[in-house]
């Protein structure tokens, strides 16, 4: 990962800095502001500002005039009820922005959850870094046969050192082509905006990235998911983490009644229902696709 | 306004707090935290957080790792230029919390600004207070003979008393029998989310309302308006001088470019340039309808 | 339900229209467009348009050149899975416009649903009509006293009466007095903006509302929930049949994945396994809260 | 651009449906349905489908019961009036489906409007086609020296030459590349969602994407304006002939009020208040920044 001098300078700068404020604090969040955490090759993540915390949801569903209950054990079952119950509002309140560092094929993917704000880095105006994915071997996989859009077994080592070739020198041809595009014998060349489109989308972006915690729990139940590309996961990974440091109540309520819930089709629920009630329930009489009732079997052990 | 012992109390003990942060702190704004800004006759406007400051728009901007530059007077002109030119994604990485107590039919009228959070004090679950905006007599008016949703003479006296009796007289019978409907001879009455229904909508509601600086432009750039209903323009301008304090590089820019600029149709921009090298434009050939040209010539005095 | 012969005229002349168009139809909701579906006692909901139907799902889903699949079985099958594991885009290819007339309380709850677009009637520009809701005597609950936001016991009939007679003469003084404060001795009176306020929120207002499949599904899951409040869940349901002969398929789809589904904490996940492979499971090692508990068991009858 | 023999077969069955409908239809854009508009050298912009006309923004503004007004010469001042004053709601009743192929760093740029529907080919699940932009010599222009985000003169011929020929040579490769990943030798290789990562991002993609008008203008505004990048100006160039069949009145007040219209700030109004009385007005005394002041002076010819 490349980090300039200045820049690692600047960011030692922004966590030397300490101001009084009146406004809601979280120890264990402010403690890791504006910290690297390395993600994939060259990616990071660095919360770079919050605001509020658990007892915020509260306050904001009691429309209180102080913070939360005194008693943090209320505040927690409220949350609780709340996560239970669907209100998403309440958890509109908290707001956590990051500086967040990944490849274009990857940021893809994330700008698609739309209710987000976002400043990128503009290849328009500026020059991007020669810096690509660069997968690890373990983490290279052949096309799944059972799931379209997944990964199937690891490769052979020798079908791996392959594949690695071939993106390395795709990376560094591209990008030393986008140079020459840019300019060549010192002369000024093609302009930014098109000479951009010379490269793979394995280089890196970089954005700030603001969203508030409903929004942001949308985005870690798909992308922290295990069905989630990898790419992505890893990043939804090290926010999990992050969350958990600022909300941790949010946090937990979250993993219980969406990260690890399940969600019963009316046919699942009529079916395990006669299971528990000592019948035999059959594929047949299922109400369920195949598909689904293998699922479904698989998840309750059945067979 | 009834503001409670203990509600007093909570809003003192929110005061007297104070954190030790990293994050980017505004004093100028922390002063103002919490506090009451009394609106109309029972209303009020209170932050009760902030993300961000003038130096987050311009960080954002430049996705830099550090916070905006070292020398203002360069931010400064960075946030004109992207106001200019209707840059909004960096404003939205600022983001504010209200805490508004405000009369039904202004909710009603606010709440038509999507983007913002919001969590309103809920009837269905409490008990609403008996409080109603009764106007001051100066700001009772007639309908407008000219424009269909605006004021114009201020009433008569006599006409202001009339008028401020039925306001009253109404307001205080509709709240008595609302509490007969809640509860007779001390047993429950009917449910609150039915006995809601007989409350005009002149009484006091109050929400915690949470918004982005984009989004709170454009809120402010309608609502902030000479031609806007009088009792959601006070709030609006409450909330102008809480953002001055807040931001004032962006608000600045806000005043200039969006809340006293103007917008010139291509036929406006055609008549100007007209005029001003030494042509006489006129109504017929202006390519304006007549309430256009009307619009046109008043503001620049052309008559 | 009051609706003057010219609107009468205009529906039937709207409804008599025929153009001829290239545009994915669907017969079944063409022959309810345009036509009144009372709800409550003066309240109703119209289809306005519509945009797509089940097959623009699967084409969108698909980014195909021409419709949905040849076999419909298929199509079915993939808006099931799209469903089933939360895709949510696809479903955002329908759109449908309503015009919806309905008491301002319900109208308020209503538009907490922030995604879709909004016309309403202006009581800044125009009179109101003198038409308020005025429920029935089944309809009439005592507070709920295990649920802070609901309904008990229907009210006894001369506890009804009492209610009723509240209600009506609350409405009927209300709207006179609006109508002395609009004007008097045939005099110009209080601008409409502010006469409005008088006005109880049982009176109907009624706007266009726009939305899109996946955002409707959302509404309709909360709103046609049996915890929503009657007088809501009236135009949810009307909106049910409304979807269900629009996009048959998706709106199966959503009653057994979303309507009709349960979402299970993982510590309900791990009580379910655990009582499938002949465990017994206690309240006290179920990691559950005790209303979680409760709910639990309850809904599988356990007890 | 490649169209398979069975899309264009598609493409004919949709154009020869003929449905009939009670919806508002419009004939002008019913002509142009599923029709492949050429963008660029392998892109294209199609309509799928629409909701609305200009009727139907006035009949929303009215909340009305039947379509808007007979005489059109008043539909037309209505939609004027509500552009002129910022109204959005209205425009939000009309909406619009487009099919679109685009080069991946366009699709970046779009899909920053947050507040479209969008379904796009997914690179995960399915194979890329080989299909890169590259483009026209006339087109191919050196970084502009005074816009950090803009082009400035044209290449010349010998400089066009090995600009394309790196462009060409280097999406070949990396197709080649990517198709040697996603198999060898017949077997199965590495995995679709990371084999696309090779790919530069003048690849097309193509997406289905739905909007409401309001939003569309947005978009038209930023990306039909002179300083938009060429390669999307050209998409917002379609669109434009597009919206002018769909809605004319709407498109027309567009193009007055926003397009072509000026924005000038409370100092531009100042000066040109006080130029048009005849007084001399500088730089100096202006209260713009230089650069401001240039492009004011430029736009009203001053010098």
């Amino acid at each position: 990962m490349t980090i300039s001098e200045q820049q690692k300078k600047d960011i030692e700068e922004e966590k030397r800095k300490s101001f009084s404020t009146k406004r809601t604090s979280v120890d264990s969040i402010e403690e890791k502001l504006f910290t690297i955490n390395p993600v994939l090759d060259h990616g990071f993540i660095r919360v770079i500002d919050y605001m509020g915390d658990d007892s915020a949801i509260v306050q904001a569903a009691r429309v209180s005039y102080g913070s939360g209950t005194k008693k943090s054990q209320d505040d927690n079952s409220l949350i609780r009820y709340l996560m239970r119950h669907w209100h998403s509002t309440p958890f509109e309140m908290c707001e956590i922005k990051f500086h967040i560092k990944l490849p274009v094929f990857v940021a893809r993917q994330w700008i698609r959850h739309r209710t987000a704000n976002v400043n990128e880095y503009s290849a328009r105006y500026s020059i991007l870094e020669k810096e690509f994915y660069i997968p690890e071997e373990e983490n290279l996989a052949s096309q799944s046969s059972t799931n379209n859009q997944g990964r199937g077994e690891t490769l052979s080592s020798s079908e791996s050192q392959k594949v690695l070739e071939i993106l390395k020198l795709d990376s560094d041809r591209s990008y030393r082509n986008y140079e020459s595009l840019l300019s060549s014998d010192g002369k000024p060349g093609l302009a930014r905006e098109l000479a951009r489109m010379n490269l793979p989308t394995n280089i890196y972006t970089q954005w700030y990235w603001k969203t508030d915690l409903h929004n942001l729990f949308n985005f870690l139940r798909l992308r922290a998911d295990s069905h989630a590309q990898y790419e992505i996961r890893v990043y939804a990974e090290v926010i999990c983490d992050l969350v958990k440091a600022w909300v941790p109540s949010a946090y937990g309520a979250f993993v219980d009644y969406r990260l690890n819930s399940l969600n019963l089709s009316r046919q699942a629920v009529e079916c395990l229902k006669r299971k528990l009630s000592g019948d035999v329930v059959n594929y047949e009489d299922s109400g369920m696709s195949k598909r689904e009732w293998e699922e479904f079997t698989k998840c309750f052990e059945m067979r």
